[in-house]
């Protein structure tokens, strides 16, 4: 791939998944073409800003033909290093974290959850979701001949900033964070922050104001201004 | 409150949440006044942001002096209406709907989970995070005389699209979107989806593609591009 992928916008980027996703659903049904028009309506990002993000890895798609769809999944693939497996660990075992080890990533994605810890002794030597549960006393000794990158933290708030304090002294260089306390880690851990209780304060607040039609807004969080 | 604040940029609103919480934590230990440079540690996002986004709001700032906690906390609960409650109703009491309904939402907003539904009879009729569990074929009777604005919607991906129906039949105007289903709706309904497999693998992504010190990221789910 010739193409530097490193200086798309983050936005586009940030739409990637969600555009494979969809294209592999329509390789899988036997499509062999599809409009950005037909894409728009199936992620829900209006057709304008997929053939906007779509510009930014060359010309993809003709005029008038659209997008063949075989040559967007081998594109989307190599992009997206469908064919490298990324290792994950979770830390907290509670509801979400729970949550998190049915939900089936691998089925779509290339991560996969290695690992759970817990402090919770009635599910340390479990298994939830095909993934062995292991106590958080045990967290630097199990990651330390793995070659997991990855963390998703899924516990308390008061124990966010101990933990991932652990997990910084790791190999971990990404942290997708599901507490409500703001991380303090070295530049170059990357953390992305979801934030449930701020997700619905800002439904609620774009609710109140802001008009049915006056904004376009696309569904996958990222909201085009 | 003159201020228009339906014209502020979606980025901004998004972010409002979050400052409000941080200014209502700073009101709380008594502190009386805030640097743009300390709410930016605080909350992790760039301090120029937080001047810029502030400044739609007017001059709430002075210059060496930084910003008034007193006034920013009364602004921001006018702004985000703090004193008007948005009442919530959960369909899916899976993981992580019982993630929700054990997160307290009230304690740091003007939202409440009033009722959840579940298809499984040992969860119906149970309460779960002080929230009662009604059966989803009660959906319409039971919204029938409740003012519920807003959904979320933490089932199977194959019936999210058919609940979703019945919830626009309803009065709900906005669904907190968590199944991987990209849903169809009329123009008056705002859904925010939030797909936990996008976000680990938008993560990866990132990971793999930008390196650390190349771009500023928020942490809140908003990319700054």
């Amino acid at each position: 791939m010739n193409q530097d992928t490193t200086k798309i916008p983050q936005a586009t980027a940030k739409r990637l998944p969600l555009y494979y996703r969809f294209i592999k659903n329509l390789y899988s049904s036997g499509k062999q073409r599809v409009s950005s028009k037909e894409l728009s309506e199936a992620v829900k990002v209006d057709s304008a800003t997929i053939r906007r993000d779509f510009s930014y890895f060359g010309a993809l798609g003709k005029k008038g033909y659209g997008y063949n769809v075989n040559y967007l999944l081998s594109f989307f693939r190599k992009t997206l290093d469908q064919d490298a497996l990324t290792k994950v660990v979770l830390i907290g075992v509670g509801n979400l974290g729970t949550a998190f080890l049915n939900y089936n990533f691998i089925k779509n994605n290339n991560t996969k959850i290695e690992m759970a810890f817990e402090v919770d002794e009635s599910k340390v030597g479990t298994q939830v979701g095909d993934v062995p549960v292991f106590h958080l006393d045990d967290l630097e000794e199990k990651l330390e001949d793995q070659n997991i990158e990855v963390a998703i933290l899924t516990v308390p708030a008061s124990s966010a900033q101990n933990i991932t304090d652990r997990l910084v002294s790791s190999k971990v260089k990404g942290i997708l964070n599901f507490t409500p306390a703001r991380l303090t880690v070295p530049d170059h851990i990357r953390i992305h922050h979801i934030d449930l209780a701020v997700e619905l304060q800002s439904l609620v607040y774009f609710l109140k104001h802001y008009s049915e039609d006056d904004t376009e807004m696309s569904q996958d969080g990222i909201i085009s201004e």
